[in-house]
C-alpha cells in the first residue's frame, strides 16, 4: 500500500549547511555501551540504521581529549582513532545517509579514572559521581588548548568521513554547557558573568569548527534549552531562549532537548510521545537554521504534525531508532503496521550505564548485527525440515513464533490462557506500563500474515499433546512465577512466619487477587514491579509500607533514569518508605522489619504482606519431557526440547524476546563450547612508540 | 647491609607439585581493572613484580566461558586469548618467577551483560547485584560441559605458559563455591545435600585439571575457609575445615583466605597485619601440600613468624605487592627501610571496582609501567640543569622531592608548618587512619640519604622567597582546604544561615578546634573524612547527627569494600543517621534538613555544624606568581611555575602522590595536546569468521 501523501513531507530533503539530508529522519547521537570497546559492533549497528532509511545517523558522544575521558563511549583523541570512526561512516554512507559525530569533553562530569588527569571546568567544583575529586578552573591557556583540541578533533572527524560535526552543550555534562551554567560558572573574566560571557566558549567552538571544517561539514549544536529545575537552571523561557537567539544563525543545525538525561530520556511511564515539544517549540521562531528535536516519536502522524506545526524540521530519534532501525523505510513504503514501536522502557540506557553493549526490548537484534550477523529485518530461510511446537504465548514464545514464521518454518504456538502476550499483557495493565503491550501487539500483527504459524490460545501443552503434535522441536516458553517465600537477593531461605498472615505475590495481584488494609510490600527485586504494585494497591485503598534492603527505592532504576521519579512517587503514595530494611519475619497482624546493617528489629502492624523478591521458572512441562524416555519422544518425532525466555531464566522482557529470537535463529538455546558470537579483542600493540618524554604543555597555538 | 640470617627461611625454594617457586614470596591473584581492556598494561605490571623478586606472580581472575562473563578482568574463552596471557607469562618468566592463572566461572555472581547468556548456578537463584535476572540450575549436561570448559581453559593456560593453574572456589563468587554453599545449593542429586556431594564439583575440577595439565603445571585451589557470617556460611571450624580435610592432598597448593571480598580485603582501618591467621592456621595441620595465605603482610618479621609458626608455607600478598613490587628483593638485600608499605586504604580495589586501571597511594607507577614506561625503582637521571623549589611538604611535595632527588636534581622543599607530611600527617591522627603516615615516613626515609635535596620545615614560601631562591622550576604543593560554605556535590551555592551558628570544617577539627554538644555533621564527600570525624567527635563527647544526601553513609566506600562496616559504626556511634537528606539551612540553635526527593524539611536542634563537602585548592602562591610579570620571574631565573597535588586538583592521596611523581618525571603537570601515555585500542577485526551457524549444544564429550 503506497503511503498517503500527507507523509511526503517527511521525505523532503533538508539542507544542513554544506550537506543535505535525504529526508527528515534524524538519528540523534545516543550512547550504546559499545563505543571504543566494541567498535565493529557499534559500526554495524549504525550501518543498519542507515540501511533502514534514516537520513542522518550520528554516533554516541565521542571524547576528544584524555583530560575529559569517558570510560566506554567513542573517542577521538588523535588520528589513531580515525579507523574506528571511519568504519562507521563507511557503512552509514553506503546507504546514502549523512554521518554525524558528537564531539565531547566531559569536564567535571568525569573523574578521568583511566587518564588520571585532574578534570577541568569553568570553576573549581567537585567532580560528578562518587569518585573523590575536584575539577580545577581552566585558565586562559587551558581554554585556548581546549579550543585547539576541539578543532583538531573536528578535522580528524572530517578525515574519518563525517558530514556533521557537533558542538555538544547539553545534559549538564560537557564543557560548553558547564561554562554556560550560572550555578557552575563563577568566573570573573570574559568567560563568566553575563550570559554573553558564559556563552563565549560555545560561540568560539562553533566558529572554530566552521572555520576548520565548515566548508565540507555541517556544524551542529546540541543544546538543552531547559534543565527542568526552575530558576536554578537554564529555562526555555529564560536563558535557554536567549542562548538560541544569541547564536541563532551561527551553527548549521540546532539539535535541541531538555536536560539532564533523566529528563531528556524520560520513560513512557513518566512521559508521552512528543513530551519535549513545549520546551523546544520556540527554537524555530528565533533561527532560520534547521531544528531537530526528540520525543520518542513512533507515530508518523505525530511526526508530520511536528513538521507542519512548525516545531521541528527534522524528526530526531534515539530510542525509536533502536527499537526499529527500519522505521523510516516502513513509513516511506506505507507499511505503518510494520513499525516496531519503542516501549520507552530504557533498558537500552541501563545497559549503556552499566558499560555493556545495549539491548532493546523490542529489537533483539541490536548489538548482534556484527557479532552474530543478525539483521532486524532479514533472517535466513528455513534450513531444516523441523516443525516447531511452542508452549506459551508470552514475549519469548511470540517472538520465536514470529521469527520462525519469517524463516518459513511450520509452527504451532499453544497458550494456556485465552489471551496472548503472557507477562507483557499482564504487566501492561499495571499503572504506567501500557506501552509494554506493544511487545505483544507488533508480534501479533506480524503473525497475522504468516500462513505457517498456527496460534492456539486456550490450549495448555501437556506431554501427551507434545507426542500428539509430533513436532520435531519443542520450545517451552511457559514463563516464570514470583516466589511466595521471600527468597531473592537478600534472603536465601524462606522468611519465617509467612503462614501466619495473608501473603500476596505480583502474580496474585496481576490475577486480580488484592490484599486490603495495611500492607507491607517487600521489594527485593529493585526494578519496576514493586513500585508499580504500590501504585496499584494505593489506588485500591491499601495503606502501603514499602520495605527494601537496598539503600533506595527501586535501586536498579538508577540505570533506567527513573529512580528519582519513582522514589518521589513512593514517598507521595506510601504510608512509609523503609530503605536499608529487610522483612525479617511475620506473624498474625504484624511484620518484623530489620535494619540490614545491625539486624535491629521493629514491628509494624500488617494485614497482609506482598513479596516482590525472586522468580522461579514455570518449567514443569520441560522437566516432565526431560524425564521421559528419549526413545519415546523420538518415536513421536521429537528431536529436541528446549526452554526459552523466563522459563529458561526469569529476567527482563528484553531477555525473553532475545531468547525467543535466538531459538528461531539457531533452533536451540543451550550453551555451546564455543562462543556463539564474534569477539572484539584489544590489539596487543606492545611495541608502540612511547609518548614524548617531556610532558610540557604546548603553549603556542599549534 | 646483608640481611640477618633469620630471614633466610623466606628465600627457601618451595616445591609446588611439578614446579618449584624460588622463594616464599607469592603474589596471589588480584584484580586490577586492566584485564582484557588493558592487556599490555596488565602484563607489564606483572612483569615488574617478577623483577621485584616475587617467586610466584599470578594473574587476576580469568573467566573461561561466555556464560560466566565478567566485564573487565582477564578471559580465556578459547585460543584467541592465549597471546594476551602469554605476554604476561613471558615477562614473569624473564625474571625467574612462576606464573599462575586464576581460572574462574562466576556463575550467578555475574549477569552476563555482554554475552546475554542466562547465568548458571547450582540451583535457581537471583543473580547478584542489581541487574534483574535469575540464574538457572545446571543439569548434568551443564555440569559436564562446565568441566569440559574448565579443562580446555587449563590446557590453553598451559599453552600460554602458566606454571600454576587455579581452581577458584572463593569469595562467594564462582561455581565451585556456589555448589559448596549450603545456603545456595538446593540440589537433590549427587551434587547437593551432603558436604561430600556439594564438594563433588570442586573435586572433579581439581582432578580434571591434574589429568589435563598436572604433569607440567601445579594445580592450586583458592578456597575461602570462613565466610564470616557464622552458621549461615562456611566456617573455619566447620565445613571450611572439613573441605580442606576432605580434599587435603588432591591439589598441589592451597591458597586460603576468608570471604567475601569485603572480609578478605579488609582495610587497615578495620584489620591489622596478619588478620586472617586465626582462620587459616588450621590448614597446614590437615594437608602436607604447601599453603599460601594473605594478611597485608609488609613486615619481614611477621612473614618469618608465619612460616616458623607453621601457619603458612608461602607469604601471599596482593596489596603489599602493589604498593611495593620490589618488596622481596628489598628483604633479600636487607634493605628493610626501603620497603614501601601498603597503607591498606583499598584505593586499588576502588579503581578495579569502577572498571578502571587501578592505582596505588604508595606506588604512583603502578598501571603506568607500560603505558608511560614508569618503573617503581628506576627513574631517568637528570636531563636538564633545572633546580627546583617545592612549596609544601605534603604527599605531593614529598614525592616530587624524593623522585627528583633520585634523578639527581637539586631540590629545596619548604614547608610552612614545623611538621612534614601535610594532610597525611594530619589525617593519620584521626581514628583508624594511622597507616596513612606511611606515605610520609617512607618518603622521609628515602630523602634522608639524598644529598641534593634540602628539607626546610617551618618556612613558608612567598613570592619574595621564590625570587630569592632563584630555582628554575617552582612546584606549588600547598594543598587544599575544606570549604566552609557547604558547597559540594549537592549544593552549588552556599547553605543559608551558616553565620548563625558555629561552623567547623575537617581542617578545624584536625587543627584541634572541636565543637561541643549537639553536632550536625553534613557529609557531601562520601569517603572516609566525615565518618572518621564522627568517630573523633563522639569520642570527644559530641552528640552527632550524621546527614548525607546520598542513600547511604560513606557511599563511595562501597568501592573500597568498607561501606557496611562504616555504616554499622555510624549507627552505633551517632545519635541519628540521616541518608537521602541535605542540610538545607541553619539558624541559631538549629539545622533544617531536607529530603533530597521531596524537599520536605525537618528541624533538628544543633549547637554546631560540621561540613565535609567540597575542597578548594590553597593556591594563593601560585596565583600570585602567575600574576607577576613573567620577565621579572625570568630575571630571577624562574622558567616555570606549576601546581602539584591537591593544589592542582584536590582529591585522593593517591592522586597527590601521582601528581608529585609526574612532576618529577616530566618537570610539568600541565595538559598536553598529545596523550602522555600509550593507548590500548580494540583491534578492528571486522572480517573475522562468524561462529558456527548452529548454536547447538555440544552434547558429546569433546
Amino acid at each position: 500500500m503506497p503511503r498517503p501523501e500527507r507523509f511526503d513531507v517527511l521525505f523532503e530533503p533538508v539542507r544542513i549547511g554544506p550537506v543535505t539530508a535525504k529526508n527528515r529522519f534524524y538519528q540523534v547521537p545516543h550512547c550504546n555501551g559499545m563505543g571504543r570497546a566494541f567498535p565493529s559492533s557499534m559500526a554495524a549497528m549504525r550501518g543498519v540504521k542507515a540501511e533502514g532509511g534514516w537520513g542522518v545517523v550520528c554516533t554516541e558522544q565521542c571524547d576528544i581529549h584524555y583530560s575529559g575521558n569517558h570510560q566506554r563511549e567513542l573517542r577521538l583523541w588523535d588520528a589513531k582513532d580515525i579507523p574506528y570512526l571511519a568504519r562507521a561512516t563507511d557503512l552509514i554512507h553506503e546507504h546514502g545517509a549523512l554521518a554525524g559525530v558528537e564531539l565531547a569533553h566531559n569536564g567535571a562530569h568525569v573523574s578521568n579514572l583511566e587518564s588520571r588527569a585532574v578534570p577541568i571546568a569553568a570553576s573549581v567544583e567537585a567532580t560528578r559521581g562518587l569518585f573523590p575529586g575536584t575539577a580545577r578552573a581552566m585558565d586562559k591557556n587551558d581554554i585556548r588548548a581546549f579550543r585547539r583540541w576541539h578543532r583538531a578533533a573536528a578535522v580528524n572527524a572530517q578525515r574519518a568521513g563525517f558530514d556533521i560535526v557537533y558542538v555538544y552543550a547539553g545534559h549538564d555534562m560537557t564543557l560548553p554547557i558547564n561554562f554556560l551554567s550560572r550555578r557552575r560558572n563563577q568566573r570573573t573574566d570574559e568567560y563568566g558573568g553575563s550570559l554573553e560571557n558564559r556563552a563565549r566558549l560555545l560561540r568560539e567552538l562553533i566558529e572554530d569548527a566552521k572555520e576548520a571544517v565548515g566548508d565540507r561539514c555541517a556544524v551542529a549544536v546540541r543544546f538543552s534549552v531547559d534543565e527542568m529545575m526552575g530558576e536554578r537552571g537554564i529555562t526555555a523561557d529564560g536563558e535557554g531562549y536567549d542562548v538560541v537567539e544569541m547564536l541563532a544563525e551561527l551553527p548549521d543545525l540546532w539539535d535541541v532537548n531538555v536536560s539532564n538525561f533523566d529528563n531528556d530520556g524520560a520513560t513512557a511511564r513518566f512521559s508521552d510521545e512528543g513530551y519535549q515539544q513545549q520546551y523546544v517549540k520556540f527554537v524555530k521562531s528565533v533561527t532560520t537554521k534547521p531544528v531537530v528535536g526528540v520525543g520518542r516519536f513512533t507515530s508518523p502522524d505525530t511526526m508530520v504534525s511536528m513538521i507542519r506545526g512548525g516545531t521541528l524540521d527534522l524528526i530526531g530519534a534515539a530510542r525509536p531508532s533502536i527499537a526499529d532501525p527500519f522505521l523510516p523505510r516502513k513509513v516511506e513504503e506505507g507499511r505503518f503496521d510494520d513499525i516496531r514501536e519503542c516501549i520507552g522502557c530504557n533498558i537500552c540506557v541501563a545497559f549503556d550505564r552499566a558499560g555493556a553493549p545495549f539491548r532493546c526490548t523490542q529489537n533483539p537484534t541490536t548489538g548482534e548485527e556484527w557479532r552474530r550477523g543478525w539483521h532486524p529485518e532479514r533472517i535466513e530461510r528455513r534450513t531444516t525440515d523441523d516443525t516447531v511446537l511452542i508452549a506459551g504465548g508470552g514475549p519469548a514464545g511470540l517472538e520465536a513464533a514470529r521469527a520462525l514464521g519469517q524463516r518459513g518454518y511450520s509452527v504451532i504456538l499453544a497458550e494456556r490462557g485465552r489471551e496472548l502476550g503472557g507477562r507483557v499483557t499482564r504487566e501492561s495493565r499495571l499503572p504506567g506500563l501500557a506501552t509494554y503491550a506493544r511487545v505483544r501487539d507488533w508480534r501479533l500483527q506480524q503473525l497475522r500474515s504468516m500462513r505457517t504459524v498456527q496460534l492456539l490460545p486456550g490450549n495448555e501443552v501437556t506431554p501427551e499433546l507434545v507426542h500428539e503434535a509430533g513436532c520435531s522441536l519443542v520450545a517451552v516458553a511457559t514463563g516464570a512465577v514470583w516466589r511466595r517465600d521471600g527468597v531473592g537477593r537478600h534472603h536465601t531461605a524462606a522468611v519465617p512466619g509467612l503462614d501466619r498472615l495473608p501473603v500476596f505475590t505480583p502474580d496474585d495481584i496481576m490475577d486480580g487477587r488484592l490484599p486490603s488494609g495495611r500492607v507491607v510490600l517487600f521489594d527485593d527485586d529493585h526494578y519496576y514491579m514493586a513500585n508499580v504494585l504500590a501504585e496499584h494497591l494505593v489506588r485500591h485503598g491499601c495503606e502501603v509500607t514499602f520495605v527494601t534492603p537496598e539503600s533506595m527505592v527501586a535501586a536498579f532504576t538508577q540505570q533506567t533514569a527513573e529512580q528519582r521519579r519513582i522514589a518521589r512517587r513512593m514517598l507521595e503514595l506510601c504510608a512509609s518508605v523503609r530503605p536499608l530494611t529487610s522483612l525479617a519475619r511475620t506473624e498474625a497482624g504484624a511484620a518484623h522489619l530489620a535494619c540490614v546493617y545491625t539486624g535491629r528489629e521493629t514491628e509494624v502492624p500488617a494485614d497482609a504482606v506482598v513479596l516482590a523478591t525472586g522468580m522461579v521458572p514455570r518449567d514443569t512441562l520441560y522437566q516432565e519431557l526431560r524425564n521421559e524416555d528419549p526413545q519415546a519422544l523420538a518415536a513421536s518425532g521429537v528431536r529436541r526440547v528446549v526452554r526459552v525466555g523466563d522459563c529458561l531464566g526469569p529476567g527482563i522482557i528484553a531477555a525473553a524476546v532475545h531468547s525467543g529470537h535466538e531459538f528461531a535463529r539457531t533452533l536451540d538455546t543451550g550453551l555451546t563450547d564455543w562462543t556463539p558470537f564474534r569477539r572484539e579483542n584489544v590489539a596487543l600493540d606492545w611495541d608502540q612508540a612511547m609518548p614524548p618524554a617531556s610532558n610540557a604543555v604546548v603553549r603556542s597555538e599549534a
